[in-house]
């Protein structure tokens, strides 16, 4: 992975954020900046849900947007394996044809549905690590981020899919200072929570119809970090209120910006 | 109780917030308010906790002085029947003398703190409400806060002590329009709790030593609003970390503010 280089594919400017897509090697994704690009700026890791996810969803896209024109960060997303433009296997095709007869019996999809997600994640944590020394050393020379061997700040934002990624990653990645998870639960992912010792802000919906409450409290109640604060809301997997989208963007102005400036 | 009415007994202002000290028959209280006092302004309403809490104590002055330099709101707040200025009844040095031998004994004393809570709640809710009529008269009159019979924004925050006060307060109250709670569990509070229909932020620690976790989400579970945000964090009972000021802060910005530009 380290012997391919990112390769900038395209370049669009729209109210003041500058989109870029790119490749490394199999794994695609997006880079967004504040079109003022000179300066170092904190870096926000995006991770996609599952189910018809990807790094350009809407929901993606709109934080992305918000995070660089609100807050003045850079942003990157990849598609996971087997999500956006890349290819499933065979492999996701079983899972998935597995996980589908499954809901149409009417039994819980969740433990197939984890167990589908650690796969991706095995995966997908190094890819992202792959990804994170790349944007260092690429966009890092350029100056939008920090430069090579730079610890600038980076901050993980994933629910769902993306937390069940993102648990794992930041438990292994200590360039990753803060994080926002949530939407999964304590089934695969304990272990590594425990290990995850940055400040976390954890989204759990009270009435999710995938993740039990319980499993969402218990995996809040294995993270290590000395500071982490559970956001509960009513609603079911889908239906996180718009203002937590707020909220996490103070969090991570709250964490990213002052390891900036000390 | 209407027929008393309020009285101004001090004034001081310092860092632009102007504090008066006031009475209203039997209750004691402060109202605070930026010290450029021209305009109409939400009131937040801010109820003490137990165990030596009042309505100076350090960190009810300090809520209040934020909520008046940074948010331009005006705050109130008053001693709870038998805490500051206000004497002890024999029923509450009975009651104290109570939980104190329970303590002593190691026993668990929140069925009867939730009890002695919950006599001075039904003495503590229709004095806020006599307290908020005299503000709105007196105060609204001269245009700090909404005029008489003005339905101006008002919320309320208030944990521990004051949650238990503050639940049946707001079931109560339809001139509160969001409420802060927290510290508190369902025990005797659940029945208000579902005839709360306003905009909610809860908070619960993780590891508070005095309301079992389960009842603390019981209680959370039970609010009737449609928007309720629990904010769970590590740590005991007073243990609550600092950012959740600044939460609370922006929480009634977003829903008093939002009320009174409408």
């Amino acid at each position: 992975m380290h012997v391919t280089s990112l390769r900038f594919t395209s370049e669009t400017t729209s109210d003041g954020v500058s989109e870029r897509l790119f490749t490394l090697g199999d794994i695609t994704g997006v880079f967004w900046s504040p079109a003022e690009a000179a300066g170092r700026r904190p870096l926000v890791l995006l991770g996609h849900g599952g189910g018809g996810g990807h790094k350009k969803a809407p929901g993606v896209v709109a934080r992305a947007r918000r995070y660089a024109a609100d807050c003045g960060f850079a942003v990157a997303a990849i598609d996971a394996p087997g999500f956006g433009d890349r290819p499933k296997t065979e492999r996701d095709e079983h899972f998935i044809a597995g996980i589908r007869a499954q809901a149409a019996a009417g039994e819980p999809v969740l433990p197939q549905v984890a167990r589908y997600n650690a796969v991706i994640a095995a995966q997908a944590v190094p890819e992202w690590r792959a990804t994170l020394d790349a944007l260092q050393e690429t966009v890092g020379a350029i100056g939008v981020i920090g430069g090579i061997g730079d610890d600038g700040p980076v901050g993980y934002w994933g629910v769902s899919l993306g937390g069940a990624i993102g648990v794992p990653l930041v438990a292994a990645e200590p360039r990753i200072t803060a994080a926002v998870f949530g939407l999964v639960g304590q089934e695969t992912l304990a272990e590594a929570a425990a290990q995850v010792s940055v400040p976390v802000q954890f989204l759990l919906q009270w009435d999710d119809e995938l993740v039990p409450r319980d499993a969402g409290l218990a995996l809040f109640g294995a993270f290590g970090s000395g500071e982490k604060t559970l956001h509960a809301n009513p609603g079911r997997h889908g239906e996180v209120p718009a203002f937590e989208l707020e909220d996490a963007e103070r969090f991570f102005t709250r964490h990213l910006r002052r390891m900036a400036s000390a």
